[in-house]
């Protein structure tokens, strides 16, 4: 166990090659804590549903779980019957290895849908899997969880409770396609934390809405959409339910690791050149604001301009009025960075456009739209939309 | 008045160079009835509205109108009260060259946003506007609406009320960008039928809910959308309020000129190379269809499908499923021209794919989604998104 690796005391993590994906690739992967541990999870909410993310959804309502296996190169989606049968079968083979409660083993697919899962590959590599797992192996782990990835996402944290350090990781995959067409999302938090399950979940859902529910808003989901999250005790910090502070902690971590991921996926938004977060400020109240960021975060208008630098504050306007928010457009402000470029809704003119046009070469930025004097505000992250989103989305095959 | 121009009787027709644009390029234009007559319009519900549509809105609700001046390569829209003040001296100039009442006379206006207009060159233009309008010269109208688009969008039909032929032509502009990002669509249809506004104003609605808002659903549209209808009377086929049959061919030939035209625009989408007719049936009812056809039609991911022919039912699916609509998977059918890609919610296989990719090269195809056995139908037409589109609206300035 070396100590530049990122490890979560409590959990074991594992990543290798079985077969699903072309040769060298890997593509399945394995969390186990140490015992059965509090988890939690949130799943897509789209009506057509991947196998795997029944079985979990069923199972989790336990609030227990031991371990997730997790493969990348085929969803199990829209397989039907023998989609079910598959993912079961996954979830046995890491039990009979394991010598654990098959209940306790969740499950997780990725990769494209309509193809029966390649089974035998999978049950005769889950004995190496777990042979292979080791403290220190996250790193292959979010290797093996990938698809259209350009590469891993892990974020890490850690607060104190009393003297007590307490860990936390992230891992994620989901590269582009983020709301409203996004790929498949899958992301895995591991804690070494002491906290009952209801508090995990109730949590994890508050964490969920303003980090990946802010890129990827309920109901806008793929098939196989699925966050988990594991909480060990291993800290040995006590317990955190009861302890408003140490709670308190707890979530500003998670939704910190959550935050950090979730942007790594926007930034990873397939050819995306630019992570911009829109801040919409001033509505009556947050639901209002969040409508008009995600209006203005999905508008492909606005997401060309984007990719072009282009401060085009009339397509930003524009996709606001059409949110189905009421406001005043005689009293909106709109920012790029600092540049003003809209003051009591008409055009600042001057060198705003110019400072603006700067500010959109940078990898990140943030835009930020004032609708009047309301306390409501709302963030949005989302790309540009460019030349590279069209040729990898014209060319990668179910 | 040569017989191979489009003319409708009792309306003349006007389009020039006045100096919005740059040099040569028509960019005014004038539609106007040999006296005021019935006239209905519907307006985009952007709460973002381009100061003409205030004014034309508020005037057409008397019912009558004489005639309609339109500019484009500036949309007059975000230019506060300046332009309201200059949307009403379009009108003036235009009343004051046909001695007519200002109240009767519509303006629509279609460009970039935010700048100011260049009111001294309309007003010095208008008088050669008017002394130039022809019942032949709605050729040159049609040009000078248009801003990205590729051609002039022009569709007449005709239909007997009795032995009398009535005549209809509809003109629109707007390409690409259509829902959930459309550019301004400005339309005009021309009728000699008798017929009075409320009629007039009913049907417009009903026409336009099965043809533009089938590429542009209500409240997702820009600052300037505008429809007008006028009906001249001069076909002399007498009233058709009250004539059941009469209403029905109006309406029918309405819906075809409008559906004509709006198909126009989106095969005008900024690079589009083929136009997708998505047709949803069995929900329980026409709502749920619309809903699930138009998650699909603007889904990026079934876009880019389109652009890259690829028969990428699992994005459709997926698509369908995000919606908002409960359907149960593993009953839906889905086509793509005559090719059954999903059977029972599963993947047919064999050569369907191929048969689909094939298909897929044309410029005109059908997507069929079968949920269930509802009496639920709705159609959405919709573009492909490729490499011009992002071209196109990366380098498009406000």
């Amino acid at each position: 166990m070396k100590d530049d690796l990122p490890t979560v005391p409590g959990f074991s993590w594992a990543g290798m090659h079985a077969g699903i994906k072309d040769a060298g690739k890997l593509d399945l992967a394995l969390l186990v804590a140490d015992t059965a541990v509090p988890t939690a999870a949130v799943f897509t909410r789209n009506v057509v549903r991947a196998a795997p993310v029944d079985i979990s959804e069923t199972r989790v309502r336990a609030g227990k779980a031991r371990a997730i296996i997790v493969n990348s190169g085929n969803a199990n989606a829209c397989t039907g019957d023998q989609g079910h049968v598959d993912a079961l079968s996954m979830t046995r083979a890491v039990a009979e290895a394991l010598d654990e409660d098959e209940e306790l083993v969740l499950v997780a697919s990725t990769g494209v849908i309509g193809r029966p899962m390649p089974i035998d590959v999978i049950e005769a590599a889950v004995p190496m899997l777990v042979s292979s797992l080791r403290f220190d192996a996250m790193p292959s782990f979010s290797q093996a969880i990938l698809t259209t990835d350009q590469g891993p996402k892990v974020a890490e944290t850690s607060f104190l409770v009393g003297r007590k350090r307490v860990r936390m990781a992230a891992i994620a995959k989901g590269a582009g396609m983020i709301h409203p067409n996004m790929a498949t999302t899958l992301a895995f938090v591991a804690s070494d934390a002491e906290i009952k399950p209801a508090a995990l979940r109730k949590i994890l859902k508050r964490a969920t809405d303003v980090s990946f529910n802010a890129i990827t808003v309920d109901g806008d989901t793929s098939t196989n959409d699925s966050l988990f999250a594991m909480a060990s005790g291993a800290a040995d910090a006590g317990p955190l339910d009861g302890d408003e502070k140490a709670l308190a902690k707890f979530e500003k971590a998670l939704t910190e690791v959550l935050t950090d991921v979730s942007t790594m996926i926007v930034a990873d938004g397939e050819g995306a050149e630019h992570v911009v977060r829109i801040e919409v400020i001033g509505t009556d109240n947050d639901k209002a604001a969040r409508a008009i960021a995600q209006t203005m975060a999905t508008s492909n208008l606005v997401k060309t301009a984007f990719f072009g630098r282009d401060p085009n504050w009339g397509r930003l306007l524009a996709a606001a009025g059409r949110s189905g928010v009421a406001f005043d457009p005689s009293k909106v402000e709109l920012r790029i960075g600092d540049a003003v470029l809209l003051r009591k809704g008409q055009p600042v003119g001057g060198e705003a456009e110019a400072q603006a046009a700067k500010v959109m070469a940078l990898p990140e930025y943030t835009v930020r739209f004032k609708v009047g004097t309301g306390p409501g505000r709302a963030h949005y992250r989302t790309s540009d939309l460019g030349h590279n989103y069209v040729t990898l989305n014209a060319d990668y095959h179910t």
